[in-house]
């Protein structure tokens, strides 16, 4: 397969999801419309959502509407970068290399858009064309479970917050990314399955998919803080450092840490063995997510 | 009946169901969980979980484990209070007479404890033991709706912001309320019909009630921010007029703003005529709401 090609295709149906859900910036009140907007459309690379679509894909189904469920995980996403960016968290002014949404729109209307990011994801997995009820209700429960304070990803940001006074050990580190960013990677294959109606067998080995990419995935996310600049990475480098976080650099060192990431490739794809072939967009995407540069 | 008696035993079954589905303090990350519940357990009045409650029970029915779906309520509108009163919004230090969030925990505490709120209503709905999944389903999509940017209770928030610098006119005024209080007490209302299956004409009977019902207890709002004290609301009075906030009394006098609350009390009456002794809650709710002294 050509994951390039796999991956525009894809990146395609969740931009076009996208702008059919979230309002146009002529609609009233239009400043929160274009804040949401600067954001969600801001050149991000779309992982999470074509996480889901190949979950749904290795199963053999190709199910419609799919994108619909998927873009939600980038509302959440994208949502979570806006407040963590504020001056009351990270205070981070440049994001995928722009200003980031409160220099624009002042911290009022960023906060007020992440709010309603957030809470449009809930309302398109309320309304979800193409999915059953029962389906619906489903991805609402496992989403906000994901994007949560226990174990979920706002559960991770506290973690992460507190990790700054505290001494970096492996089992607070593993506990912070489990959380922070691994459990929507997780929940973006989960979601997938789910929507392709996934046995309990195959959500199972999916789920173990996303664990072990979504580690890697954390791993490299720490190497590339220490490794590559900020103009590479279109946000601030170094800064993990800097605000003394606890990062996998930090505790394995730089080179253990990359065999980690290697490790947990490797496991992602012994995970994908039962599903052949049709899991071959999830195998390269855990080869790119370990190979990427920014 | 007697509406204290009635009051307090609905709002002891919302106090559990709350009780229930946020982490206690001891549940690690424990800030966000103390954060959380500071705003959660402040003494508020919990008026839109009892407005759901009262709705179901005016179709006959009383629903078991309504208190789950009318809890979520509760959550929306104290994430909504802890976001508002952030500094770079209303910057307000006081709020049901205690410390705002944000003075207590800080502010990026404040922030995620808003976050985590808006998301466990959602989690809460999407898992909603008493309900059906098409029912959690649909609920999801109504708690979003009236929740987000477009005729909801962030688009009210941006435009009452917006607001601040523009002529005060009744247009304005309407279009600010329906969404900013109108919109989740309206949806209270059709939350508490939708789970106890409400035909579409009673639950059409019971939206024309939160409308009604809704305006006003925003015209009371804007009432007593001019003619009660700061130690009566447990909140700063005099606000709306010192941010030049588009109000009743500023748009059409403090004696036309008291005649239209009770002419809104009346057509909130009036509406509730098809369901008899069964409303009767919903009536005394209505009489309370204008009544009331904070």
């Amino acid at each position: 397969m050509n994951l390039k090609e796999y991956l525009s295709a894809r990146i395609a149906r969740v931009e076009a999801a996208l702008e059919r859900w979230v309002p146009a910036e002529t609609v009233a009140p239009q400043t929160i419309h274009r804040a949401m907007r600067y954001s969600l459309f801001a050149g991000g690379k779309r992982i999470r959502p074509v996480l889901c679509m190949g979950a749904a894909e290795a199963l053999g189904a190709a199910p419609a509407g799919i994108e619909d469920a998927a873009c939600t995980l980038e509302m959440i996403h994208t949502y979570s970068l806006i407040h963590d960016d504020l001056p009351a968290l990270d205070n981070d002014d440049l994001r995928r290399g722009r200003p980031t949404n409160h220099v624009v729109f002042g911290e009022a209307m960023a906060i007020l858009a992440g709010d309603s990011l957030l809470t449009l994801a809930f309302e398109v997995l309320g309304k979800l064309p193409g999915a059953s009820e029962p389906v619906r209700a489903k991805l609402v429960a496992e989403l906000a479970t994901a994007s949560g304070t226990v174990g979920g990803m706002i559960g991770g940001q506290v973690h992460d917050i507190e990790g700054e006074r505290q001494t970096p050990t492996a089992e607070l580190l593993e506990a912070i990314h489990r959380a922070k960013t691994g459990a929507l990677l997780r929940v973006s294959v989960r979601m997938g399955a789910i929507y392709a109606g996934a046995t309990a067998e195959q959500l199972d080995a999916l789920t173990r998919y996303g664990e072990h990419m979504g580690l890697a995935f954390q791993i490299v996310d720490d190497v590339l803080d220490v490794e590559e600049s900020s103009e590479t990475l279109g946000k601030t480098a170094g800064k993990d450092q800097a605000q003394q976080k606890i990062t996998f650099p930090a505790v394995y060192g730089l080179e253990q840490s990359k065999a980690m990431a290697e490790q947990e490739r490797l496991a992602a794809h012994a995970a994908l063995d039962p599903f052949g072939d049709a899991a071959a967009p999830l195998r390269e995407l855990a080869d790119f997510i370990v190979k990427r540069k920014a």
